[in-house]
């Protein structure tokens, strides 16, 4: 997909596990099976290592979706798996949260963490 | 009882832990006892294996307690056995949260775990 | 005292360390100093061993409390001891959640664990 | 100070780690260097040993602060000594929420530990 | 800069581990890049060693951001390193929750701890 | 259609106008077209005249429609009619306030005026 | 009835048509089929004449109905009655906002007024 | 504009000035000035003459405005103007009530009626 | 009673009836019956006519009542009179919102008019 | 005062009655006796006769007010002068919302109406 480009700055202080948190309120893409429209909040939640992401270049990535027809659970996941791409974080975690359809509410929930405890779960 | 198939679809990312959460507003069952129907709401989430549950048909899958006489704390414990049946996930915990009937409010939340941890609770 | 006998009916699902939770929002009791009415929610939260505490009995319970004298400290403890006593559950927490006298609002909250963990606390 | 002196009662289930928590909504105090009111919530929660406190005789050290001159800092922690030494409890927290001063908002939360754990922190 | 000097006053209990938690609501800083006016909220808790940041002297350090430009993650570590320098606290955690721009809100969370637990994270 | 018989009892004051006003919270029908079930909140307000809806029999009345197919704008102007010609009240107002459909939140009100005011409107 | 005499007391400013509300959250009857409890919150709003209604013995009077069967709609009226007959107000209006039964929850509004205007309605 | 047709169908009572309001909370349409996304929430209310609009088809008449560049004075009275066209109401309020763009968050109203009262205003 | 003056300050558009509606929440006085506090939130709202209320005076001025014996219908009354004598407005509205005592929550709203309108009421 | 052009643009529906509220939570000015900055939030309502206001210039022309010194009556008057200098509208209503200082809380409203009815008031 001809996505535009994540941009990053360095962080101004790489040495400290600080967190970021960006909620996007006006999410909205396409339903794949019926064509009508989807709509929901992403919140990315993150630790940046020695990259931050520049915000307006969030904000016109997340836009792209707007005619992109795609799943729930698509969509929270291909977004963790590009921003990982673009800043390389100690941790991140992206969160879809979604409007009712059909009576039923949907958010969907994923994480990656770049020095995994070796305990697992 | 013969409910609507529920059906799934393939994990997008099948070696990610990341959770699914769905809630249905709209559920209702009949009183065993006095036949008067009952409302709440039933929330699902669950970290998926191999499959996701295709939400059209849980949709028809919940609708169906429409006309069923069932009590609070069997309803939970049934959808957790049934979506668990349906998609083996790695983790599930379904909580009926039911309206209020002479002023008690009940919540039943019911979970299952495909790896539970050796040291119990 | 004459109170209502609390029944109960077997857990649909024994082996299962489920968690059900009732709230109980029109309770009153008489203040044993001054004689006026106290009013608060009660809150009971227990994992059932073999047996589930029947609803329309907790309510008779609980209202039986209309008209007898007590304190806020006593009144969350005696619940918890009745309750563990009707059904003997895993575990069960009872918060009795008070309105305001005097400026003041207080919440007491006991709790019963069949097998607590060894370190304590 | 010559403040009410705080009573208290015998615990209704001594050897039970039950908590009560009381808020006190209408807490004035006064500026030291301005000479100003302030107002705020004090919260008590505390698990008993032997003794709960008189919620009456509470109220009225809690009034007794009305004319004295003290800072945020010093309410909370005296309140949590003197309620301490009165009733001798397992475990007490003290928060005292205090209303905007000059568009800041200030909590103090101040915690006792009859036993502390071996580990520290 | 010539920033207004942070004050601080003996803590009235240094051996005591109190927390202090003060909200800034009226934050205000200038965009780098456009030059428009930022918005938001400044949360500063700490657990005081011997010293307390006296709080009007912390008001007039955040106003004196009003006509700087400065990114939100600059912002928040910023202040977090100039308040570690003023009252040298046990530990301190400064929360940036900046306005909506661009249908993005963004919060930044920046942490110190002067004796941080030796298994990391 | 076979509906339970509304039932009615004589208004303790029948010569003043007082308003008496009922809300369903749990009401439910089904939609002609899909099948599907819809649900709703019918809100009662009306003057009596002589004689008072009995709540019992209005519970019972409205239950009744949990298996009919029927629209929103038919559903709450059936109910005025069946009501008003139940109770003969001076004025009686109905609103049905639907919950969401592909988006769309839908509120229907029709109101009667036994003595309507001569200029219209 | 044997209710407490509700007592007054000169109005501060007779001549002006200043606005008493008072609400009192915590009334209680019992219903006078079932047996049971009812609970709401009675609201009087009045503007005096030459006199006022003293709190402490409006509180007793309604305190009063804590054992009394009697319906919502006979409730409010009689409240009304009393309160009228008591303090002879200018206007008084009383509500009685009574909590969820069987799904309904129903508000009785009733009014007097010592000079109703002539056009009626 | 191609926009899907209006579709209408006989109002069930239309002897009766009844009131239909319709929310649309997912409203989006383009900002024709920097080719950005706008949001909002359009809410439709009017009492029908002969016709009611099907809801169906006013879910699809407003996602056709997705891909459309338009102002919000402008969008709000277009729809107005359309619904009027398409239904022959009695009288109709279209609210546009858009999401904050720099700051700013603005709602437009603009309302028909077929018999304006002959004092204006 | 020695008050503090009341100042205030000539209106910048004396020919406009443009409102201002100020809100104290921090008022307190005495209850002169248990000697008790009591507490609650005033609010004036006035169009000026050549006089605003200079709002540090209108502040110390509430804050006079903070020892004083006084009951609420007193107080509401007292502090209207005072205002107008002070600023001499067009129109003007007191109310005093007090806490709950004993279970009822009192507000008392008392106005003034420099020119009634001609037919009362 | 050199401020930024309030820009406008032709009503699309010049002929209509309809209306525009804009809200601008965002505004900041300081106070001219203590040099310290204010806070509120502005509230812009109008009936457009020919021109509508053009947003984004309304933002810069508020932005204008963050450095200068001004009471709270001046400004909301102020902005309603401007406005209608450079839109000329049917009627138009300013609100100025201004946060807590002191415990006090204040909001000023002016109006201007072309067209104001013969009777006054």
């Amino acid at each position: 997909m001809g996505a535009p480009t994540l941009e990053t700055f360095p962080s101004p202080r790489p040495e400290r596990e600080y967190v970021v948190e960006t909620r996007f309120t006006e999410f909205t893409s396409v339903c794949p099976v019926t064509g009508l429209p989807d709509f929901g909040e992403i919140r990315v939640t993150y630790v940046p290592a020695d990259s931050c992401i520049e915000l307006k270049s969030l904000k016109y990535y997340l836009i792209e979706f707007r005619n992109r027809g795609i799943f729930y659970e698509h969509v929270t996941n291909q977004i963790l798996d590009d921003l990982v791409a673009a800043c390389r974080p100690r941790r991140m975690t992206v969160i879809g949260d979604f409007s009712v359809r059909g009576g039923l509410k949907t958010t969907v929930t994923a994480t990656y963490d770049r020095d995994p405890s070796p305990q697992g779960r």
